[in-house]
């Protein structure tokens, strides 16, 4: 099985895996570079429909003009509808305060899932193939992490299909298909970490062991059953003894205890609701009734034999205050009015006319949503909350500041795109937060 | 916790982990290398009751007999128990055709095996480290093992105190504590790919990734904690569905059905009666009644609505043949009278005097057993064959050739030492077969 050709290696697969693929409307992340050049034409070989979609980072001038023509002309080759965003990715990750590659991943996934909620889509698909999933495997093995981690790349609403490829064969293949490709350059130019496992480690580590590509897929395979079987578990458990009633799920402490290892589904059934220390855990069990835990999103309490398990609600706490931004506010948070903008988040450079006064400084509403500057689209605030990796606490701390009903500024942390300053702004209100 | 002293660690780790150390009958294998210095060191410092077994297996001549020397030296100093044994290392690799260190490893664990029977021992303490775990864990991952075999070296009669260490911790507490070793030269000297990956592939891996020994440490226990709970759902499910009657356990169908996913549990509950195909597993599953897979030990049949899983067994088959060895044999099988040895184990060098005629000829009966030259010990026949990996046709198949009660030669295989030939024999009888 191992030696035939790419093409129907890959046709049996996607008829063992992917059974699903023709009722799916699937959205492929084409950067032009080899990897998803390759899967792009087994994709057409196979007649599956599918669109294409390119993020265009900006990083490489014209080589990155160059590169989203290419795709263009690809994906009008062969007639897939093409989608494709050019983003300013060195000023995001500065606003971000994150590495180039961070800030390109976190506007491509972004910008992904609008494109699948817009049009449907219900798969992204990728390029990540063997190789790639044999260091992901090693980054998070020497993080010390779990089963889940280890099986390296999961597979729900992303799909992979040429993960059964080694990148030598993708390689082969598109050099005996006489397929174009653009090289990758900006792909993880950057990740250190990778690119080393890559070129030293994995390397020696292939030249010690023979056909070390296709064992590890054996590996992950077993990893993967392990871990389903595992999950099956847990779900069973979750169903039979996690007792929902209304917000708030009750769990027998006797049903706990006779898990065993008792440790390995503490953290399984809880991690989940926030809870990542197992040893708490153990503890909250054998504590008296009333002591709880809180997590970034939940509440675990004991209460004489069962541990409840509540979402923490956000409260509005009805602070509201008005102010129209002539001059400095001092309560309840203090914000200056500045003349120079500095290169900070604590700074907001604002179009003074966007604005309505007077603005209004509020606490963060369920629903709320901006358009956050170096995104372009829309994002919910929790989601925001979320990625930022807010607790209940910063979430209950932050002020937020709005014109009419819109949200202005998430106070010292990211400013919303409609009331943005621009090169073109006569009229620019700066405001810093201390 | 990471910073503290090695003994302090070490004194945790025990209390922890292996809280009825004191209870139990320990015999440390000692080399006298860094490893198992520091191992028996640590353990005398905690007041530990051990005995100390040394093997030479004589592959340095001098510097093995130093090494035994030194090693009887610190357990007298320690007032240790001390057992020793020097074994013929070189010939038994030739005889068995297998690598020095394959042969000194056999050696080492049936030597242990020994003692622990006489010596009423419950475990044997092994001197491994966390380098050795991640070097192990490699090799197996590039194996296309699974999850158990992840795990690296797992614990159950041999028990590894000093997992929690890397090499270097415990050089440097060596050093530290000024306590002299023998460097252990023979140790791996001919693992390769071991060696190759520890000063390649590992090495970069270390260069690359920040604390990785700690942070892998998590991840084994991490999979240790998930492979435990596997196995306890394995138990559990073996417990209440395989349904013993005298030698036949009778499983539902329908119970296996319900199993997710299926493929997972067909191999963890199967494996361990030598059905290591699950495909095979999968269309037994789904054959008509009466269809069954043999093992090497046992057979499955599909008997309705169920499957019927019983030992396979030995028919001793009252075939036995007697044969003066004053010319060949052609029937049952074919042995030739021949002059000269040729180094093979399709040659039995014997001594004539030692023999009474005529020679029986006759398959294996259960409780054989023999002395396998190069080994000097008693072993049984059934132990040798799972050990050849014999199959059960293997083992119906194989001829053993006996003088009165006792066996001479595992036909083709192995010599017994008490019919051997030596270098004093002065009538040796050479038969070879075919």
């Amino acid at each position: 099985m191992y030696f035939c050709p790419v093409i129907d290696r890959f046709k049996l697969h996607i008829a063992s895996k992917f059974q699903n693929f023709k009722e799916q409307k699937l959205l492929l992340a084409f950067s032009g570079g080899l990897d998803s050049r390759v899967l792009l034409d087994l994709l057409c070989q196979l007649e599956i429909d599918f669109s294409v979609a390119h993020c265009n980072f900006d990083l490489r001038a014209d080589a990155s003009e160059a590169d989203a023509l290419f795709c263009a002309r690809i994906a009008k080759q062969h007639q897939l509808p093409f989608f494709i965003k050019k983003f300013d990715t060195k000023s995001f990750a500065e606003e971000q305060k994150v590495s180039t590659q961070m800030a390109a991943r976190e506007l491509r996934y972004t910008w992904f899932d609008e494109l699948k909620e817009q049009g449907g889509f219900t798969h992204l698909l990728t390029a990540h193939h063997l190789d790639d999933q044999l260091e992901t495997f090693m980054i998070n093995m020497g993080r010390g992490t779990g089963l889940k981690g280890l099986r390296g790349i999961t597979t729900d609403k992303i799909l992979r299909p040429l993960l059964i490829f080694s990148k030598n064969e993708i390689e082969q293949y598109a050099n005996e298909q006489s397929i174009e490709w653009h090289e990758d350059a900006s792909n993880a130019q950057d990740d250190y970490l990778r690119n080393h496992l890559r070129h030293h480690a994995i390397l020696q580590w292939k030249a010690a062991q023979e056909n070390l590509l296709q064992q590890v897929t054996q590996t992950f395979d077993h990893l993967s059953l392990a871990q389903e079987a595992l999950s099956v578990v847990v779900d069973i458990f979750k169903e039979k003894h996690f007792r929902q009633q209304e917000d708030i799920i009750s769990i027998s402490l006797d049903a706990l205890m006779e898990l065993k290892p008792l440790a390995y589904y503490l953290h399984a059934l809880f991690e989940t609701y926030g809870f990542n220390h197992v040893a708490d855990l153990e503890s909250l069990l054998v504590a008296q009734s009333g002591k709880q835990l809180i997590s970034s999103s939940h509440r675990l309490i004991r209460n004489r034999e069962e541990l409840l398990l509540s979402p923490l609600k956000i409260e509005t706490q009805g602070e509201e205050f008005t102010w129209t931004p002539t001059q400095d506010l001092t309560d309840p948070i203090k914000l200056t009015l500045i003349d120079k903008p500095l290169n900070s988040a604590n700074t907001a450079v604002l179009d003074k006319n966007t604005l309505k006064y007077p603005l209004l400084l509020r606490k963060f509403h369920e629903g709320d949503y901006f358009y956050p500057i170096g995104m372009k689209g829309k994002k919910k605030l929790s989601k925001f909350f979320k990625d930022q990796k807010y607790s209940t606490l910063d979430k209950e701390n932050q002020w937020i500041l709005c014109s009419e009903e819109q949200i202005v500024w998430v106070v010292g942390q990211r400013v919303d795109t409609r009331f943005a300053a621009t090169p073109e702004t006569l009229n620019p209100l700066i405001i810093r937060s201390h």
